[in-house]
């Protein structure tokens, strides 16, 4: 596509310029913000009674606003503006927008929220807070790791000893995982889940009370490590900046001080 | 108003030093926990009933202090009083009380125990440590921004989602809004909340359950990144000041040794 | 009683010799243990019934222990027995399990169980781990004070404001504080409270939300804070230690290098 | 064993060689995860309705192969096999899934998914992560024992003085613990359990809350204090080695220093 040569080079440069002159990333800034007001509206039900085709207009028109901002990105870029990250992101939310919604799926429609993590690509501070927090996640891969095959080998092990008798809630695997994740967030474990079925297998603390322990520890340890070790970069980085500055200067003086011994030395002979 | 020249220096001046000698802001502090007292004691029907009108007495004669006090320091300062944040705080607080309370707003009443947090202005250590969770604050702006973000988005998904179904919980944007801070807070999540969802739509736990996830990561986040900033302050303003004291009579000696040097070559050279 | 002569000195060196030597420090140590042992069984009713008045006398046994050691470190450090700590911590343990307990107070018998933290005063692991957690408490106490503060405004304030129409949760401050522990902990604030508290007052959200907010944050920065502040320390000294020894070698070095230069200027001069 | 010579060494070399090789180790690790899925299949009653024979057969050869693999350790490496922690741990993972599970202990049944925990000490990225979590307990013994202590104190006054009146939650020293655990996660602590006991024992918070506190604070303290240990070690190292070259390159350029003035020195006196 790039070496179609369809648009000429001075064209794509002008688009270039255009979208990304800060006025047009304010604009696309701004019609993000006010499509967020507009599908917060759409929530209301007396809002959509008195001005229900005005709300939809309005989104529509926000819609295109990005259907042409992204196509003249395409046209301007090429293939290359998908080796971006931050733009593949915002392609396949303005995607998800065009699907037609009007097939009854209300779960495409909710979706549409999603375009306001625009937001996010459009603003630098809020892009940096979220690629601070996607970056900490790859060091953090086998500890994920880990706690996936906790919950994996506790569903098979909890389906199996509790699944005849509370099938509601560890009949099958994907029950077993999600009152597990109930569990290891502590919410009603013990009056909601673990007293009920003492009553039927009066052990069965041993299961929950190692899995709780064993999760919580993992959990706190996934989490606190994650943050530190984020701290510590920033620390040495610092650290390291300020220190190579003082050691810099004091290996100059020793030079200079050497420089000076030699110098006199030969001064010294003469 | 301080160029009106109606009080004459001299009387500013002394009104100054009376405001701020020790005894009298020993009397303040004393005045105010007095108050918190008689403010706790209006809660008891008991004492309400035998030595109602006293406590009300007591409770408008230690307003009047406040009145006083605060009417003082404006006459001795006249508008530099408003450049301090905690004058400005005292000021709101005080003037909250002042409202007609007899009108049935028990609200209003209710709000006048806030006069005790003049504890906080008053002494310092207190005063340090809510300066230092507020100075703390900025820095963690756009992690805020990113959970209001979250939050909406979450809210405007949930209100389209289960809305219809679950008008309690998910009826309006405000009560989707509140119904997922529960959510965040990890109380009663599912038992009280998802489970009842997905008898209706068995697929809701792929929105809590990422919700959750995503939430708790960010708070903690915010919260461990928050102290852990502050801490590195700390760390640092303690490590450089050693460390400057440290480089200094490092280079001290450095420039005497190159001073020695220079001075033996000039000797030598004589 | 230290000058009071009945005990001679040798007498008292002798008893303290004696009490301070390792077996009788492990005797002690073993009857502590031995005690929780005979403490525990009490629990049972069956072992009761069987066994009552063996198990009875047996802790009688221990107790007799625990003062005549406590008796003989009094006589041989007569005053001087209060002025450590875990001394006082001892006696008041021991005094406590010989109130009479006859009176049907089932209270005091319960607390004799407190026996068992003398553990800690004897194992020097233990000791050092408590002493760390209450070391790092004052420096902590504005953050207490705060948290006091913010709890008896919010007690106040949830008594007038819900007291009247939820009195068994805020119908007085103790009752009020309570709630709002409880809430403060997340445990059931919205299911179990604030939702039903807002079927009344529908914007009691506005007072619980920001509670829970300012709570959640000053006990997290409390903890934090606390153990961060820990950390700092023990990192500070390592560091500081290193730090100092290659500061003095570094100006060792460069004092060597002075007094050549000196030495060398001297014996140029010759 | 080693020394009975009935395998002769170079036999144990070629068995030592083969079962080191990557491509034995990643078809270990194949099977691992294979029988991982055949496990997972065995807790849907549809599957083992359609195929629960072949599910069992495949279950029971990757068994075979883990005996085979192990057994052919066993005889490579003779006894020293048990001197590696994660060569026991794989011995008694495959030895509970021997134990004839026909009985109908459905519980043995249960426990052959630890299996899967073989991935764990075959993957190296996950040995570290847990030979990290397990490095870390030792450190925080004590803290540990003193948590032991509060739960056995606990337990034993809560069974004393609520026991009779919550023969369910407090009634032996047991149930005592477990319902202590539960209030230590805060789970259901006031609504589900505390609220009720204080309308037996109206001053059973004197009881509870402390104990929160006490749990909760020891809780923080030892998962922070273990990651922040952890954190330091990381921190030291990586700081001692940056600031070993700095130091040993200034003492370089000193000692070159010291020697050029010595040399001029006796270049001076020539």
């Amino acid at each position: 596509m790039t070496e179609r040569a369809s648009p000429p080079p001075s064209l794509r440069a002008r688009i270039t310029a255009f979208v990304d002159r800060p006025a047009v990333q304010n604009f696309i800034l701004g019609v993000i913000l006010f499509n967020a007001v507009i599908l917060g509206l759409e929530t209301s039900d007396i809002v959509m009674e008195r001005a229900g085709p005005l709300i939809l207009l309005l989104d529509t028109i926000c819609l295109g606003v990005f259907v042409v901002e992204i196509a003249l990105k395409l046209v301007a870029r090429g293939l290359n503006f998908f080796r971006r990250g931050w733009n593949i992101f915002d392609f396949v939310i303005v995607a998800i927008s065009l699907v037609p919604a009007a097939q009854g799926l209300s779960v495409l429609r909710a979706l549409r929220i999603l375009r306001l993590l625009r937001v996010v690509s459009v603003a630098p501070s809020l892009r940096r807070v979220v690629e601070g927090l996607v970056n900490a996640l790859p060091g953090m891969g086998s500890v994920f790791l880990l706690m996936g095959l906790i919950f994996y080998i506790g569903a098979v092990m909890a389906t199996k000893l509790f699944g005849a008798a509370f099938p509601d809630w560890f009949g099958t695997l994907g029950r077993s995982g999600y009152s597990l994740f109930q569990i290891m967030t502590l919410e009603s474990w013990s009056m909601g889940i673990v007293r009920p079925v003492m009553e039927v297998y009066p052990h069965a603390w041993m299961f929950f009370v190692p899995f709780i322990m064993i999760t919580t520890f993992a959990v706190v340890n996934l989490l606190v490590g994650l943050i530190v070790n984020s701290m510590q970069d920033a620390h040495h980085e610092e650290d390291s900046e300020k220190t190579d500055t003082y050691r810099d200067e004091v290996f100059k003086r020793l030079s200079d001080i050497e420089a000076l011994i030699k110098a006199q030395g030969k001064a010294g002979k003469r």
